[in-house]
């Protein structure tokens, strides 16, 4: 049903509840993987035509979403730090910023220029999509974007970005403030180009004190979200391990909140407010073990939305490689078998 | 003055707050480290003599308790799983634990035949910091200990852990209950030895869902904990990420609740209960931070709890390496220096 989507985005009753996976088009697919061995990840996001091809994989799963296929880490490019994947490491920022002078050498660009294939395939998958199914574009948030950054690839501590932000907090500032200003004109160019919702990764926020994060981070991603939102598109707005962040993290913005397994749906969704929907939250490595187990943890999860409209049905993070391809289908038509109880 | 950490563990009042940092004996330390150059880790942890001078080290930086220097990864050897120390990777588990037959295998052992150079060093440390320090010791608790076990070493996401506990939850179990009479023998023995007070590390239990947690992890804590009481030594019952677990984990047990930097302390002591004792709970990467922002933190953190008696300073998780060593110093200066305003 096209849409079941972006009616749970908006809190409209549903015939069932929708459901979408973050990282559902990527590595646990044969044939995605089939096409990595023809193409790297930057060259497949560079290339509207592949791009497209790997957005739709995933649709014979049965989701109620398209997630576009991009990486969050394209615009550092244009802001002027390449990076590039190594196996088995994740992304390498090839020069880390680190200091004033860094950042100040970061630019602010326009996406049409920076990111003009990302737009290209935004716009070739709405002509494929069209009247089918709904397209969610997304980005990364200035944290998430900044701990790579500073770190210079992915972190277990974010060591570096911690001291960037308690040492030189002015610094730090402006390197949020400038990932802040490329993020809102990119979401802004997606949802010009076609994008009919869009998902604001905050991955790693959850590293935070509430204090770090409503000092240091809300302002600027505030800044993204309230902008972004007059567009009239629902905005996901997405963190792991958050719970003790979740009503700064709302107050901040976005018409649905994305949430991890490590609290109950219906205790977030009661801290976080009615007047939001919700999106999440089982466990992704749930999809690696026995479907019986998934689908019984997964009608636990439906329950806890208790019926209520608003409730989008995802995993807690992105789904892992090692899954197999059908267990996600089994998933998918779990959900979409269930009936809420007693729903008027 | 002796007695302010111990009295703290019982909630009754003391001059000032008293304070200790997990890993405050290690790499950050001029001193370690050149013991280090001569001795490996499992070296100094296996020589009573070396373990007595490490746990001595940071007591030159007027911290209220020495806590044993030790690994809690040393029970796994006796129980049939060696291990070393790789450089850069952390523990390596020879042969890790991953089927029936390898629980199958696992010996619960005696402590005193096992880990009997553990306990030495405990008398040893003992006898040397009689009527002046009181000393901590302490233990892994079983859903830290089997990912290491399963997963062969650190983990970023307990793929292989969690995949058994949902796909074989009867021998996940058998594992959890091996694990647990270890710990539970072990932490008695070190209490027999000596140590004044035990902590028992779930430091990755927040990777768990609330459900996970209170069906495959509570009952098995629970049972260690509610053995160890019965001795009279004060119990730390300490974990990371754990905002939506603190119920439930404390419900397991402990005299005292270590949390970390995630929920602001007086929060979490509200949903602990006043009934127990609370630890922490500064960032330690704050120790690596301008020692005036570290100094404003801490002294948010002594605010947090408020005068009650009961609250035991310490840092969300152990000190880094990077840490500099007069920083440490400063903040226990920080700490004993502050008085509660109004306090009765």
């Amino acid at each position: 049903m096209f849409d079941r989507f972006l009616r749970a985005c908006r809190r409209e009753k549903t015939d069932v509840t929708p459901v979408w996976f973050m990282r559902q088009a990527g590595r646990y697919m044969a044939e995605y993987r089939a096409l990595r061995e023809k193409h790297t990840l930057l060259e497949i996001c560079k290339t509207p035509e592949l791009a497209l091809e790997v957005t739709l994989q995933p649709l014979r799963l049965g989701v109620d979403a398209a997630i576009l296929f991009a990486d969050i880490l394209l615009p550092l490019e244009p802001m002027g730090a390449p990076f590039s994947f190594e196996k088995g490491e994740g992304p390498v920022i090839h020069a880390p910023v680190r200091d004033r002078a860094d950042i100040d050498r970061m630019r602010v660009f326009e996406p049409e220029e920076g990111l003009g294939y990302v737009l290209d395939a935004i716009r070739l998958i709405r002509r494929e999509l069209d009247g089918k199914t709904p397209l969610i574009g997304f980005a990364g948030a200035p944290f998430t974007m900044a701990s790579y950054l500073v770190e210079g690839g992915k972190s277990s501590d974010y060591f570096r970005t911690k001291q960037l932000m308690w040492g030189d907090p002015a610094s730090f500032s402006l390197l949020m403030s400038k990932i802040s200003e490329v993020v809102r004109r990119y979401l802004h160019a997606q949802v010009e180009a076609g994008a009919q919702a869009v998902q604001l990764f905050d991955s790693w926020i959850g590293a935070l004190s509430p204090e770090d994060y409503r000092t240091h981070v809300a302002p600027h991603v505030k800044n993204i979200l309230q902008s972004i939102e007059t567009t009239g598109v629902p905005v996901i707005h997405f963190g792991t391990n958050t719970s003790t962040l979740l009503e700064a993290q709302r107050d901040c913005g976005g018409t649905v909140i994305g949430v991890d397994w490590r609290l109950p749906l219906g205790e977030a969704w009661k801290r976080i407010g009615y007047d939001h929907a919700i999106q999440g939250n089982l466990d992704p490595l749930l999809l690696c073990a026995p479907p019986d187990v998934a689908a019984a943890r997964a009608r636990a999860v439906l329950a806890e939305a208790a019926g209520r409209p608003g409730h989008i049905f995802n995993l807690g993070h992105g789904i892992v490689p090692q899954t197999p391809v059908d267990h996600v289908k089994a998933l998918v038509d779990v959900i979409h078998a269930y009936r809420h109880e007693g729903a008027a």
